[in-house]
């Protein structure tokens, strides 16, 4: 069975290095198209240009298309949601996040046309070394 | 090297039923905790009454001991905020919701004393059949 | 020029009946697709039904299309999120609500693909005859 | 020197029935009118139109006045969101509370015109004995 | 019939500008008092004051007196509302606003005393353009 | 009778220097550890850090334990969300603060293990003498 497009983008932002190739290999193969990176910041603004950017570098999304770059920016930001659980700040309340991120494209539930998920994992805590947690965030949106 | 709490609490709620037997295991050789569960709901207190109410029965919380209520709570509301994006509110903006979740307990960082993971992963969407993406959540708190 | 899809939603949410009909005709003739109701209620959740009830027999979505049904519902939360300033309750704080609504679908600034707008417009305030005042809210989405 | 209107809203909401009856003794002397009353409630629209009620009754608000119901509206929505830390919601995320509260109304730094202070103190809860600590909140408006 | 104070407000803010003009006699002829102006910022906190001070400037209110102050204040952070969609960020979550105000102080519903209305119309969107759309908010308070 | 925890964190914030004093005698008699200070800024991370540095100061939490930075730093962002009536922000809605901090350590209801109370109060507005109110916000958590 097909993997689906949020457990996918999950997947491959959790897993170890080597795990996670061997997963974007199965992700391309089942058709979809994925990017991922790094961001580290205490500004939620930086998490948001970091996702968008990395996805235009690898094609995930027309940087032509006001109608995709909607679409992927409001996937980011239900992310980022999640991480801040709430409140769409970060320096504002003391808070640094250190996040990988995963962007997949392709399709969900045979449907026609394209959806986006965006997916954020890693730290979020004090700027003082260890005094941080995990958080995640995952932002689904039709493309 | 040990997996991380929150890593664990994610990748039980996602796996397949086979691969999250074994995930399971591994956890509780390790140290941690576990207890999992699902729910399907448009009511967003029977998310939080489930989730406490299936780590009372395995012992994941002393049910005499507020602190400990207090800290899972908290942990629960948090999750649940990642998969509201934000509102806590479901039947109010028509959304159901069908979740598995999973909560983990045990040392985070070789630090002192025990932290908890709640771990909230399914979809949501219109009470349509087939209408819905899918969405998580996770709450990390010192208990 | 032609007119923009926000503003022609929210002149024929809060003009005249006759002066509504006019613009609507406009409005059409442009290659807009339009439809219009009214809801009074203290349920969010009544407002979101409304709308969507009314679009779907207007055939402004597909009913078929997940895709579809979640641009005009995000669309509508944004809309309902202007009327509440914030929290997405009514009842909940002893508001209610007497809304008319308008939904427009079609082209915006020459982009390929369509657009969805909907704008709400009416009163809230206290469940007291004339303890109320106006209120607006639009959300648009690409569709 | 004259207490402010807040401090005064506070103080009578917080201290024990001896000292509260001649704190408010002390305002009323000062020239501000005052009403006190308890609500305990899972639903939030109980707080709120247990505040409004009990100040109709002792004339702190002019019933028949929109203006003066928008003003102590407001400023009870304001207090009640200081107990619920953002989320003006209770039932849904299975909370509980049982409240004093205080209304003053009255001038403020010898400004023209009245103010009105609503404090709202006590716990706030899962619904199980003991399980609860204590939580304020406080809403300031002119009226 | 006498045109309401926010329906006077959204017409102003959305008009061409011949029309607007016209719509301000009228609206100065049924004794209301207007100010319009233009903002174009990522900053949310540049909108409130360029709101307040076209208003003092126009005399809408008294800059002596924080109780009207405090009015149009309120009135404009629920206008900011309604085209933030609930987080009252824009840089933060990298978007940018090119907006129109309208600013009306008068009579509504034949109630005594003034009432305010804020209505801001015009796009949200990222910092590229042409990549943004419509979008208004509206704030009334008593003054 | 003990004086519970949130109340004394209130009435130590929100009386006169020289009762204050007193009353920090008492509790200290009674078994709680308290800190105070005094923060004015239009930023809400300075609010944060000058709770958290004062209390790191006088010993309230222990600097290596990330268990008590996180118990305390939530207990604090709860008590902002008080002041800040819902988002989290100051400068960005242009609001400045003056606020009197208190922080209580100690037992609460003879639980087990320690509870620690923030309270903030002084004044929130606009950045011009006299055009301010009063505030409260009060956040209790375990540690």
């Amino acid at each position: 069975m097909k993997i689906s497009l949020g457990r996918l983008a999950i997947l491959i932002s959790i897993l170890s290095e080597k795990e996670r190739e061997r997963m974007m290999e199965t992700g391309k193969q089942e058709g979809y198209r994925i990017c991922t990176g790094k961001v580290g910041t205490m500004n939620a603004e930086k998490v948001i240009s970091a996702v968008m950017t990395a996805a235009k570098r690898e094609n995930l999304w027309d940087a032509e298309s006001f109608r995709e770059e909607h679409a992927l920016y409001d996937a980011t930001v239900e992310a980022l949601s999640g991480i801040c659980r709430g409140q769409l700040v970060l320096s504002e309340v003391q808070r640094t996040v250190g996040l990988f991120f995963t962007v997949v494209r392709g399709q969900m539930h045979h449907t026609k046309g394209d959806w986006i998920a965006v997916c954020l994992y890693g730290t979020i805590g004090a700027p003082i070394k260890g005094f941080e947690h995990e958080t995640i965030g995952l932002g689904i949106n039709h493309i």
